[in-house]
């Protein structure tokens, strides 16, 4: 039997629903009266998502940041929650407490009211989270113009490390495994700076399903090639990767769960955008820029090498 | 290790929030901009909710029209929906078509703009419905008043047979048999009677849990006596409980997943109620009074028998 991926799955929907549906988008919005909801729903699966060193507390307070990071690409404050949660029958009372210690976490963090939700038996745990906010204005991932600056908040490339850790595929100690680690465990999506810059941004999207899976959908929808001339990474992963005979690329372009999100502006706000990053604490790095044509390459001197989506897919 | 039922694990969650979230309420509510949005998320889970000889295109239309049940409770037209999926990695094409065509099936019955929703990879099917709608009033649970008169739409009783024939643990054939497994399979949710009679209800609760979880939640919450002295069942169910040796009571009221709703609404109010029902072809059948007091009880002559909370509970 052939394994379905997701893109395949998401187009047996769209032939029945018979337009665009199920097209992945950040958010979905939607009017209601005179309101524009936006809402963000996500699920973590424990045999998919959750590693098994990974606490529940983690899990479920990733779980909410998940929606987080979207609306924070889109410039969008979440205001209320919503959580579903399926437990397998023999689940015990702390790992219960865990779960909604995370909850709590998430939603305290991040100024969310959590409305209330329903509790399922299933074979494994499930977390659904959907989260809501208004906003009049969202920006897309169509609209990068000829010239724009393309930035991340960043740095990337520690998540996989972290992930292969927490599976004991690898067993290092110390500082750099341990931040590995916390870049799985504790990501932390920049709303402070989205809502703050959103005015600027032509076009932004959320990166947890691997920088190159988001920049090559960005380039697509906006019809322009990006050019990445700045890898986003620090000092200590390339010489983890170096040393460990790891490919950099690979680890910053294609692990995806970072939470971070890419956006891209016109020269003229770069300057007010370095201010405001400063101003809010938020690592941002400069990584390229829009041209004309299509495709996302990365340029090292004269040399540009594709950078094709390779990034995370669920059913694979 | 105790088994940890859904009360348990909605305490525990309560204690971590420190306030009454995580009560079950019919609907969630809050404020966006000057709008309320009602919202109602329902988890269906492969192993606990979808006997095997279930189809999974009714399966799927039921995620939804669960959700619609509780609109149609509080009278609130169902607006959006918001879909996630869980998957195993080895689902056929036909099983996802089929489960494409329920979501689309009840959206269009029930008029609701299926806005988008993830797909997940796990261990089981997994659907996870959000349905949204808005409206500046919700009927509640807690508002009937002495001398109200206790409606159900209706019959009841059928789903606890339709459910043991669809579990193989009952192999009746014939028109009966039919009726019993499509009570379970296609429930049918009363919401136009619901947006219709809504401002003539004082208290309005969904029945899906079992209808004597609904009365008493509604006697609970009210602080008020529910007093049944009519039993909603026909004809047949009646004469197939006596031939079979089953507990009329048990099937009536605590089969559970009928998605009617019971509602109350002062006498004065009956004559157009009953018109309202007669025009819009909505079966509805009164069952008793509300009175002071406390407890659901069932009047037979002179005696009256307690209806105690047995309706169905996850994690049980």
């Amino acid at each position: 039997m052939t394994k379905l991926d997701e893109s395949t799955i998401i187009k047996i929907f769209q032939k029945e629903f018979g337009n665009k549906k199920f097209v992945s988008e950040d958010v979905e919005t939607f009017n209601l009266g005179k309101i524009k909801i936006i809402a963000k729903t996500d699920t973590l699966v424990e045999s998919t998502d959750i590693p098994k060193k990974m606490e529940l507390e983690d899990a479920a307070r990733k779980s909410i940041v998940a929606c987080v990071s979207d609306f924070a690409s889109k410039g969008v404050r979440p205001e209320f929650g919503i959580i579903s949660i399926n437990l397998p029958n023999n689940i015990t009372h702390s790992k219960i407490t865990s779960i909604a210690k995370g909850f709590k976490k998430a939603a305290k963090e991040y100024g969310i009211v959590i409305l209330g939700g329903d509790t399922n038996s299933g074979k494994e745990i499930v977390f659904n989270v959907s989260i809501f906010g208004n906003s009049n204005k969202i920006v897309t991932r169509k609209d990068s113009k000829i010239g724009d600056i393309v930035f991340v908040t960043g740095p990337f490339g520690y998540t996989k490390i972290g992930l292969d850790l927490l599976l004991g595929k690898r067993n290092d100690k110390g500082k750099f495994a341990e931040k590995s680690i916390k870049s799985m465990t504790n990501p932390k999506p920049k709303i402070s700076f989205g809502l703050k810059n959103k005015k600027y941004f032509s076009s932004s999207m959320d990166s947890s399903d691997g920088l190159s899976t988001t920049l090559n959908e960005m380039s697509k929808q906006s019809k322009k090639k990006f050019v990445i001339n700045n890898i986003p990474v620090r000092r200590d992963l390339e010489k983890y990767a170096k040393s460990h005979n790891l490919d950099l690329i690979s680890l910053v372009f294609h692990g995806g769960e970072e939470y971070e999100f890419v956006f891209t502006v016109q020269p003229k706000y770069k300057k007010i955008i370095k201010k405001n990053a400063r101003l809010l604490k938020t690592p941002i790095i400069e990584i390229g820029q829009v041209e004309s044509g299509n495709g996302v390459f990365l340029k090292e001197g004269r040399n540009y090498n594709r950078i094709r989506d390779l990034g995370w897919k669920h059913f694979r």
